[in-house]
């Protein structure tokens, strides 16, 4: 048995409702063994980050935001922690996106867990998941993991790809390919951060329905005004300010529990 | 497939070496799936420890040693992740102390997972394995968790208990039970960090063999000598020593790649 519900007042409590909603869709054959390894190791930094949105993280939304809305070719990218995450957010963002698509990409992959994300993607209402299968017959030059294999309808022709959760092969190559790359990742250290050019350092599970709510507010906003707000952001920036809080935070924690004499 | 073979030269070789031991204990009983998002948390911090025993863990393993050299009644717990990650030094270290016993202590406890570790166990040379199945027979007050149950041949009447890979719950417990609880821990604000009388910041991997040594090492001292090393270890101060540690190489990262405006 699986420690799924989570006694109420837990210390950790959220964080363990979302370990629960993530081992249920591993048992699903939706996520797989690494996803959950990969999982604990946001959960670190996140627990450092104070879980919470912070400003930075805001800062990279908007961005975001604005970024997809101004895109000709925006493409969400799928995985299976996504999928297990945050697929009502998914499905709702490339509703607001008129001209996106949803592609199914996965470092793990195989057919029946391409199939498993495509009908979780269609019981919520998308028409068409790129990605599965044979569709995914292009591949992205210098990547040597599944996670090449992509849709010549999709992201290989993208202009911008949003990649939640995402590994630093790919995303470096991506950005090479010369599309705008979204990461959102709890480390703002790790390759995907940095080779993003605009990283949302936040839980996928905080960070999705407000990139949802920021796309609705910046819709009524002018091209200009939305270049402006995409242009102006600045990732090293941004990157160093989610940095300079968690040791703010590791300072504050020191201060509090274990160490006076820090 | 689970991504087990790690090609040379790859960044994080060492991290994914131990992933795919886990994940084959995983697909053997032996290691929950919680059990692998909570390696991914360890994964985190060991990255921002710089993934090697640091000064003030040596100072903790060397008071453990002492500790364990001079207890009466010492118990080593043992759980599914340490099982798929020290099971070899876990035996070397009973071997050393001579008085010591091993425990099957498990937060998801299940019959088979604790054969399933106890078979591991036995294996690799130990007599007799504690806390399988009815032989929990005794409880820890103030668990609530299927860790409450212990052996009172073991654990329960322990003076000394060695938890590698612990929930904070039961190592806030055992410690108000006044026993000495010697946690090896990688994250240095934890529950069960705090709580222990000596918390060895390092991972289980790096730990332990090193922990084996300082046994042999410290095992021709006088009981004198190793109660001055033992009593002189002051937990709060090498927590802060570790988080100090953390801290200046968040900065030092933050120096080489993201953040020069840090």
């Amino acid at each position: 048995m699986e420690y799924v519900d989570v006694p109420p007042g837990h210390p950790r409590a959220e964080s363990l409702r979302i370990r629960g909603k993530l081992i249920k869709h591993f048992k699903e054959g939706v996520v797989v063994a690494a996803g959950l390894i990969a999982h604990g190791r946001g959960e670190a930094f996140d627990y450092l980050l104070g879980e919470r949105t912070t400003e930075p993280a805001l800062k990279a939304i908007e961005a975001a935001a604005a970024t997809l809305l101004i895109a000709k070719r925006p493409v969400i990218s799928v995985n299976g922690n996504t999928t297990a995450l945050a697929l009502e957010e998914v499905v709702e963002l490339w509703l607001e996106l008129n001209n996106a698509r949803i592609e199914v990409n996965l470092f793990h992959r195989s057919f029946e867990r391409e199939l498993a994300i495509e009908r979780l993607l269609k019981e919520a209402g998308v028409k068409e998941v790129l990605g599965v299968g044979d569709a995914a017959s292009a591949s992205i030059p210098g990547v040597l993991s599944e996670r090449r294999r992509v849709d010549p309808r999709g992201i290989f022709i993208a202009d911008a790809v949003l990649i939640p959760l995402e590994d630093g092969d790919r995303a470096e190559a991506l950005a090479k390919m010369g599309k705008t790359v979204i990461a959102i990742d709890l480390n703002p250290l790790s390759r995907t951060a940095r080779s993003a050019s605009i990283t949302i350092v936040d839980n996928v599970v905080r960070a999705m329905p407000k990139l949802v709510k920021a796309v609705k507010k910046l819709k009524g906003s002018s091209y200009e005004e939305l270049r402006r707000i995409s242009f102006e952001f600045d990732n090293r920036r941004n990157l160093a300010e989610a940095l300079r809080l968690i040791n703010n935070r590791l300072l504050e924690l020191a201060a509090k529990g274990v160490a006076l004499e820090l």
